[in-house]
């Protein structure tokens, strides 16, 4: 199990939060998704090995960005 | 055809704007719902007579507020 911290930027409430949440929970090893609004922290678990492009790819289908 | 408009805090996104578009949307009556994001406004369109009491209602159940 690995879990990786990322910083996404453009999130302003719940439906933002939501959306990540939902994109990110849709990549294949992910077990958990945690997001702190506030901080725009996104803490990634995952069984499997991910890539930063796969969760980059994730955050920008769902409309944010990961500060590079 | 009635245009009512009113005014809305809370909303920070589209996502936002979406959730009231919908619930506003769903009152009997509404043609139109029109917003404005950056000021707040909600602009709804209507056949028949619609009460502010529908409208805060569904505003309110969409999560925001009108300013009273």
């Amino acid at each position: 199990m690995a879990k990786q911290t990322y910083q996404v930027t453009g999130m302003t409430c719940g439906h933002c939060v939501s959306a990540v949440k939902q994109e990110v929970g849709r990549l294949a090893g992910v077990t958990g998704v945690d997001i702190d609004l506030a901080s725009g922290l996104v803490t990634v678990t995952s069984g499997s090995e991910l890539t930063e492009d796969d969760v980059r790819a994730a955050v920008d289908e769902a409309g944010y960005e990961i500060v590079p």
